[in-house]
């Protein structure tokens, strides 16, 4: 056994080769054309997209209004904007890693959303009929949610992984998340709206368990690329607004129609607002002369979001709202401080985004949160009917948070088996991820356009102040400049 | 009497001092708990986001679709975009003060929607059987525009205040609001959905008056500050075109649901549309070889929405939305070419985004608009029952359209008297804002990127450039820049 | 005959004077008071929009809920952000003409949706009793939709042509498209959903002949602006992404109600997201070492929306979606590596954007697909009642097919014809376009800030390790930068 360890050892630890030119292609389009194979195989529309709608809709009663299309598409759009632009974005602040983060984060999207479909679908959507999965815009919108597990989890490795790394990650992950959410929620038939449990804790512990698997001991070669610009980081605020201002409608995308829907987004509203003033403290506080941090403002201000997906439908009241923002703000703030430089010091956990802060702490809350607020939940606050809406088995209060916390145990074990176990195929030499000294550098897998920005005027007057107060100097090389 | 004067001018020219590690944190944990504790004793959910909705909705004879939610939530968002990424980017054109400008907005706002949840809140959603504040979406769009009337302030005084200021001017800015929108709207029961003057022309005046009583003598000599780089530029036309883009739903959100919501959006894009080509047509003509400025393009285009706010709902008619855009257009830019340096120059008021003339003229002339409108309407063209509608208030429609002129005198004196208030409390050297000569500048307040892009290969091509002309200068330094 | 082309050739061939300083504020104000009196003239609100919808309401036996309004609206933002910000960050990845991407392409869709209500109006939703033409939300759908062709076209001559001109280009593209679209869906009746046809196939091959006839021999002479920085591929792919997201609510925006809106939806995202894998595949497999190039990620992964445009209603299937996009993204990369090349060398095409592989060969596909899908359809795939509420024309399924691929034609030849005769009046020397080394320069259109960063902390720090070197070397000068 230690031999068949160190052998493996061995074999990881040739050297690095970048090149990815026919791994890179070959993955995706044997994988595309699996997915249309499996599409053609399985994937229908389901009865309120299908063309027989005008026939179901009569047989049901319904007014073409009522198409769950129109209760859930403009919920959907927003959680897809937090997907490719949110997500996207929020990653774009290292100086030169954009492409990548916003380029990559497109791809694994992209491919993950088919995925998930089907694995979700097998799950959910099953039609037992004729064996074929139905969808509509629920399942749109819950592929988008399982992907953003995939994503997550590419913050803790950003910069330090290749493409083809990342799609075995998110094929992997997308397949671990659609056991981990079948369990959760048909199995333990818990409740997770807005996903602390399904996605953020899961997402969170697969990408730090990936990260500690892979890590690089000598990743500090690479320090002077792991950092910020000015303009970078102002591009990543895009993708904070955007998560930030959407994520009302991430909780309540898939929530129950009426009342589910227009609560979860009061209450993650709330939340968020919260969250940014505790934020700004404690960013504030830290510093001397107290000056504020642009890594807390773009990714704490959104921790309240997070904590508040699983009770987002819960009667968890305005104020509790407010206070599950303010001890996230707090929390996640503090995390980016001090833990952290101790999960990279002390635990060889190298988390470039931050997402223990982020996801996984908040996720976590979001689920003791949920435990405890399903736990305390009473037919006078909700009403029979509404008890029954929101808690659709037959439990006692107590017993349905003590099964919401066995969810979230469920979400961080998968999380952290699925992430060393993946973590063990991707640290294989032949995924060609970069050398410890060349990551956090679009330079690898990019075509980077040349910064020459030699632009006749500025050249001349260059030269023309130079001239006049140095002979001596040539000045043409000085406007040789990256922006 | 003098004598206080004095003393509160001479407490005032205290040298300044930038520190607000104290009181930024105090501030914000001060307020963020006082929220709570409001939120505690008075904010529930209302009956469309109550989990009693079942039973209301029976009791009612409702759809679950006829909840405010589907009819207000994508609007909503909309707003939400126009609030965080909207007035955030716009500011963002300052060379070196994007994290001022985006970061301190999304920081006044999420204070700003819970103070005014709970202000509106007393005035228009308190119910008197328990003394609750029961809220819903269309509590979250009010809290909304209520921040915005001080996003609008914070336009005029960019870079000039800190953030401990902002959260006092924001704090009494919602508060000074809600007084305002009761007296209009319950008071005097005039119209204004789109909020020409009760956001636009109050926010304007409101801040151009703060803006007048923190006059800096100095300021000139930040003046190298004060202006915008080409990408600074391209961040501040996101702001801008989301602002342009969602105004119909700005403008729709809160109006009837039916004929008024798409009368609104209708309204609105016409009129933004006018605006656009005659800021062109002005900004070229005003120029040497006709070339257009940006401050223009960013800002003038928005007029039309702000000036078609309070009529939006109204049959205005589309060429009448247009002709208001076409005006709007045409004295907005023109504002900024003449007016700006004017009131800087003769009125001491330094205004850095040109708020006047994007706020508070284009306010005015909306409610005068809306004005003439209502004294115009008549139930031949808006038919018995949509008048009863659309004024839901006995009274005919000259005495309608003298009303709305009332109200627009009440917004403009509120604006200013607040304004001035306001600014005499800001004024104290207390604050933490920074001397005239650190003005525009992040500096001062954020941890900003040291700007180092040393990266390899370009450090050697710089290197060996020059040591082939001139080996006498060593290079390494030259690439210290800032992007 | 030969004698008046050589005059016109001769006269064509006067210098370039860039100054518009008269002609286009000129322009401006004639058709935006032209658009004043025709829209007093002719439009007016429909009765979904109008006051009277209280009265209307009742005799259809409507709720407020069934206005269009509510089934349109969140689709139309989603349209109108494509248009606005889609279009025009999609085409700022030029170094220096950020500027004139987004502020012309800002330009001319404001102007164009005005004329294309009421072209498209006086077509489609002319009242014959009263002369009038009735707008609702479909209307401003139908006008971003029509202005999307026009913008498309921009993307060929982006950085070569005046504002003059474009507004020329918009006027007459708008007229084209207006009659074209009429003989498409209401002479042959076809269907096109997203104007893979109408729209896609129209705007580009009306782009490319006027690029043709415009073609420039001396455009290498600005060869060195005609490419990307680090930055504006950032901005860029803000343009990329948002049209990525709202593809399918592009293809579903004019969908019939239920069903039709749904699976239009479905069949995009699908589509897209296939796409992206078979760009990002060849992309890499054509680079040496498998490197990315932004040019495709930016602008092929979207072929699959466009291709899917005009069967996004029919029941295409997931797979068939799937099988659509993979093509695409496979063909759409190829043409920009050997078509984009080819047609500049041999036809004497400059396609700044490639507009040839993102919208007309991909609109030409989707044209060939939806009259294969049309042809296919049968009763028992669609129902009875979904195959007549689809193909709203008594004609049997092939009939159909032929007549889809009819309108390809009719389009394709708009297009060109089109295009050939706007360029002829384009090329006139006397809309004020550059010459050929100052192309794609924002400094000819627009004042650009001075990029003069000079700082002074940096300033000091700068002189300080300079001192210490070589004390011989005046540092002040080498500050001056570009951002």
């Amino acid at each position: 056994m230690g031999n068949i360890v160190n052998s493996y050892r061995d074999f990881c630890e040739q050297p690095k080769n970048s090149n990815i030119r026919l791994s890179f292609p070959a993955v995706c389009f044997v994988w595309q054309i699996a997915m249309i194979i499996l599409f053609g195989v399985f994937v229908r529309y389901n009865p309120e997209s299908d063309a027989h709608w005008p026939e179901y809709r009569r047989m049901k009663n319904f007014t073409d209004l009522e198409n769950d299309f129109y209760f859930r598409y403009p919920s959907f759009q927003d959680v897809h904007v937090m997907i490719f632009v949110g997500f996207g974005f929020l990653m774009t602040f290292l100086k030169r890693y954009s492409f990548g983060a916003v380029g990559f984060n497109f791809l694994i999207a992209a491919f993950g959303i088919q995925w998930a479909l089907l694995m979700q679908g097998w799950f959910h959507s099953l039609d037992y009929n004729d064996g074929k999965i139905k969808i509509g815009v629920e399942n749109l919108i819950n592929a988008d949610f399982c992907v953003a597990g995939c994503l997550i989890a590419y913050g803790a490795v950003l910069g330090k992984v290749s493409p083809v790394q990342l799609l075995v990650l998110t094929l992997f992950g997308v397949t671990l998340f659609a056991v981990e959410e079948f369990i959760i929620i048909s199995v333990l038939h818990a409740k997770d709206a807005g996903g602390s449990m399904v996605i953020h804790a899961f997402g969170g512990y697969y990408g730090l368990s990936i990260s500690w698997v892979l890590y690089r001991p000598n990743l500090g070669k690479s320090k002077h690329m792991n950092g910020s610009v000015y303009h970078s980081d102002v591009f990543a605020m895009i993708g904070t607004l955007f998560l930030w201002m959407f994520w009302p409608s991430f909780n309540s995308a898939i929530c129950n129609h009426g009342d589910g829907q227009h609560r979860a987004a009061i209450n993650t509203y709330l939340s968020l607002a919260s969250t940014v003033l505790t934020t700004y403290a404690i960013s504030s506080l830290w510093e001397k002369t107290g000056k504020l941090d642009m890594v807390h403002i773009q990714n704490s201000t959104l921790a309240g979001g997070v904590a508040v997906g699983t009770a987002a439908e819960f009667m968890l009241m305005p104020y509790g709202s407010l206070i599950v923002g303010f001890f996230c703000g707090l929390i996640s703030t503090l995390g980016y401080i001090y833990f952290t430089p101790f999960l990279e010091k002390h635990l060889k956990i190298q988390d470039t985004c931050g997402i223990h802060n982020l996801h996984a702490l908040p996720g976590a809350l979001g689920g003791v949160v949920g435990a405890i607020t399903a736990a305390a939940a009473s037919t006078t606050v909700y009403g029979e009917e509404g008890f029954r809406g929101i808690f659709d088995f037959n439990r006692v209060a107590p017993v349905q948070g003590g099964y919401q916390a066995a969810a979230l145990c469920v979400a961080i074990v998968f999380g952290i088996g699925g992430g060393i176990f993946v973590g063990c195929i991707l640290k294989l030499p032949i995924w060609g991820d970069v050398a410890d000294e060349n990551c956090f550098d679009d330079e690898f897998y990019w075509e980077v356009p040349e910064e020459e920005e030699i632009v006749a005027p500025v050249l001349e007057y260059n030269n023309h102040m130079m001239m006049n107060k140095n002979s001596a100097i040539p000045a043409t090389n000085y406007a040789v400049e990256r922006s």
